[in-house]
C-alpha cells in the first residue's frame, strides 16, 4: 500500500491512525500541500478530487478518508475499528462524521484562503472563522460523548474506533489554531487517552517523514 | 421508524431516497429550518447536534445522514446500495462524501448566514461562495465519474448506489442556487436516470407533507 498524504493534513492523520491500530504499513508519498502538489496534473491524474489522503493499493486509487478507513476495515477487520452492532456502529460513524463534515471541511484552509482572497478578510478574520466551526462542532460532539452512556475510555466503549482516529487531528488542528479546549472536558479527556497508546503517537503529525 | 427531516434539506432528501430505494415506511416527523426548529431545547435533546436528519428507530436516536444511511444498508440489506467488493464500496462512499464533506458543508446555509452576520458578505457575495464550492466539488466528481470504467446507468453500475442518494439532492441544491451545470454532463445524465425512477421521485422536496 502507499499512502499519499502530508504530515500536517489531519485527514491524512486519521487514515495514518487507522492503518496503526491495525498494524499495517505502507509506502509514505508526502504530498506538500504547502507548496501546492495536490493540485499538480500529476497528482490529480491519480485523484481527481486533488486531495490528500489518497491510498493506492493493488493498483487501486481509494480517495476520502472515511471510505480508505472503512476499506481498511473492511479488508483488515482485525482489531476491529466499528463494533459489531448496527447502532452502535452508526454511533461511531456520526462522531466521525461530525468532524468530516461539520468541522473540518467548513473551518479548513480552502475555506480560509477563499475568505481572504475573494472577501478580503483579515488574518484574524480567518483564524476566528476557524475557531468558530471548530468550537460549534466540538459543542456537538461533547453533547454526544457527555450524554452517552456508551462513552467508555474512548469515544466508544474502551478500545479505539474510527470516532477517536477523527477526533484526535481535529483536536491537534484545534489546540493550534487557538481552541479554547478547556470547553470540552469529555473530548480531552478521550484524547489523552489516545495520546498513552503508541499506536496514537506513531501516527502524529511530529513524527512523519515530511514533518518540518 | 421516525424520521426527523425538513423538505428542503438536502441531507435530509438523501436519507429519503435511501429508505425509498428499500421500501421503507417512516413516521415523517418535520422540523422547519427556516423557523429554527433544529435548535430548540426539545430537539437538541434528542439530537445533540442540532441538524436534520436525525432517525428514530426502535427507541435509539441516530444523526448524520451517512451514518443513517449505512445503518439501513446494515439492517435493511436489499436491494443493497453498496456494492460487495471493497474497492467498489470505498468508490460509492468516496463520491457520496465528496457530496458531503467537499460541498454541502462548506457551501451551505450556517456558512453562508455567518458571512452575511460576521464578516458582512452581501447577499451576491454568498450565493457566489455556494456556487463556487458547489462547482469545485463537482468537478471533482464529474472527473471521478468519466475518468472510472465503473460508471455506469448510474454512478457505479447500473443499479442505484449510496453515491446517487448523495449526488441528486446536492444538484437539486445546485440548480435553485444557478450553478451552471452544463459543465457536469455526466453528472446531469446519472440525475436524469434518477429522475426516471418513482423510487426517487418519492423522495423529491416537492412531495413531502412540509413542502411549501
Amino acid at each position: 500500500m502507499k499512502l499519499y498524504n502530508y504530515f500536517r493534513s489531519s485527514a491524512s492523520y486519521r487514515v495514518r491512525i487507522v492503518a496503526s491500530l491495525k498494524g499495517l504499513s505502507y509506502e509514505y508519498v508526502s504530498i506538500n500541500l504547502m507548496r501546492g502538489e495536490s493540485r499538480t496534473p500529476a497528482y490529480e491524474a491519480l485523484n481527481p478530487q486533488g486531495r490528500v489522503p489518497a491510498l493506492e493499493d493493488n493498483g487501486r486509487m481509494l480517495a476520502q478518508s472515511l471510505a480508505i478507513c472503512e476499506y481498511l476495515e473492511e479488508t483488515h477487520p482485525n482489531p476491529p475499528l466499528l463494533p459489531s452492532d448496527p447502532v452502535s456502529r452508526a454511533r461511531v460513524r456520526a462522531i466521525a462524521l461530525a468532524v468530516a463534515c461539520e468541522i473540518h471541511p467548513i473551518g479548513g484552509g480552502r475555506a480560509q484562503a477563499y475568505l481572504g482572497r475573494v472577501l478580503k478578510a483579515s488574518e484574524d478574520q480567518r483564524a476566528e472563522w476557524g475557531r468558530h466551526w471548530t468550537t460549534e462542532g466540538f459543542r456537538a460532539i461533547e453533547a454526544m460523548l457527555t450524554g452517552s452512556p456508551e462513552t467508555g475510555r474512548f469515544c466508544h466503549g474502551d478500545t479505539p474506533t474510527l470516532a477517536d482516529a477523527f477526533l484526535v487531528p481535529q483536536v491537534y488542528n484545534a489546540e493550534r489554531s487557538g481552541v479554547d479546549m478547556t470547553l470540552f472536558p469529555a473530548i480531552r479527556r478521550i484524547c489523552q487517552e489516545c495520546a498513552k497508546l503508541e499506536t496514537f503517537d506513531r501516527a502524529r503529525p511530529e513524527r512523519q517523514p515530511d514533518a518540518v
